[in-house]
């Protein structure tokens, strides 16, 4: 796809910013900024995607295309107060904040959502990460549509209750699965055994539902209402209580789960 | 490794039966026969395996090396009652079932247990099937270690407490994560969102444990602490009383997890 030449100002130097600042320069935009309240942060960034890096938002460049503030969640508000772009593009990449927060900021806002845990040692092939958009018009959503389809391969129009709920899902398939993980851990530690030998069965577990849904691939002993099994393993978590009820009301979930879908 | 040529029979004609018959067919030994209740069932892996179907347990070979039961577990007791077989090799394949309910059938018992979730349907590499066995006596262990060597890369002794363990934690790892990828699927198509979006991250966090321990990678909003992105969720999932118990119990179990590793 042919992605018209842009202009861009990374606010914020953080995972995302970086992985987004890369992806970008692959595609051959130009990074004009990097901007940081932390001086090391902006440098290091900056240094890498060959752009300026700025501590004070008052001298953000008025000369860019896209304005992507990529920082957490909780300080997107103070920025946006300080930041008035008349008609640039400004977005945020945030899962869980509206739109809205940045209506002052520009009349041309949007959300730009990449759906990947980043972290900055692992490299990730960004083709793969879908992309979530939402635009305060049709000019802002094309704009964005043309370099979000530049760095990924799946990008998708959500509205801000969509993305709400991918978020939700998103800490439910993702976050929760990974303390299920650590909670096995735990276990096979316990009785000296180590996490390598489930790792196969978790990784099958998770290739299984990429051509099937979830609910048909479920197994196990609550599928299978086997309450012999579902006791023994009760009665085994009896000194860990927090895990025992975790069992217990994940044990009835999947049960609720199999009856309604019957 | 060399593997010596053996005599094998099969007690039962499900998903473990089958996939263990086809590995050990593949690595050269003989199955003598093919026990199941159903003629269907016996005659169908027995003709795959170029083995003989039986569906009486009398019937079944005295000329046999190792004999494997690979029924449910719930029946294993009712099979065993009528199987003797003085010095052979009996094993059973479950997870959940204490090696001693062989001790009648044959001085030389064990537990052959592959840690897999089979389906028919789906191929599955038995070389990265981890194998955990266990014996009632050293020789019975080295000719359960040399088949199940040839069929699998990793194969571990394991004690029936340990087994025990492995398979909760197993019911934590996958079955559970599971029915969370289930319920991120639901959450999604009540906003008409398909569960492919969320598929890359899934696939991502269960590749990032590869290397490294869950209890590190962990990510989210209870990971972070952020309580106003918590009780967001939490509003959100207010019509979905079990979702809601789920997200709180779950959140609080990191935010246990994460203070007792500080």
């Amino acid at each position: 796809m042919k992605t018209q030449h842009k202009k861009i100002i990374l606010i914020g130097a953080g995972n995302v910013a970086t992985h987004l600042g890369l992806a970008f320069k692959k595609s051959k935009h130009t990074i004009l900024q990097v901007y940081s309240p932390t001086k090391r942060s902006a440098n290091a960034l900056a240094s890498i995607l060959n752009a300026k890096p700025v501590t004070d938002l008052k001298k953000i460049d008025q000369d860019g295309d896209i304005y992507i503030i990529a920082i957490k969640d909780d300080v997107i508000i103070h920025v946006v107060k300080q930041l008035r772009l008349k008609d640039k593009i400004v977005v945020h990449t945030s899962g869980s904040t509206p739109m809205d927060i940045l209506k002052n900021t520009s009349k041309n806002y949007g959300v730009f959502y990449p759906l990947q845990t980043f972290s900055k040692s692992k490299k990730i092939e960004f083709k793969n990460i879908p992309i979530c958009l939402e635009a305060s018009n049709a000019d802002t959503y094309k704009a964005l549509d043309s370099i979000a389809n530049g760095i990924s391969d799946t990008v998708r129009k959500v509205n801000s209750k969509q993305r709400k709920a991918i978020h939700v899902a998103a800490v439910f398939a993702c976050n929760f699965s990974n303390h299920l993980y650590a909670i096995a851990e735990q276990i096979l530690k316990e009785n000296k055994l180590s996490l390598d030998i489930l790792k196969p069965l978790i990784q099958e577990t998770a290739d299984k539902i990429k051509n099937n849904s979830p609910l048909k691939m479920q197994t196990g002993p609550a599928k299978r209402g086997d309450k012999k099994i579902m006791d023994a393993h009760l009665k085994m978590l009896a000194e860990k209580k927090e895990y025992q009820q975790l069992y217990k009301l994940l044990s009835q979930s999947i049960i609720i789960s199999d009856k309604r879908n019957k």
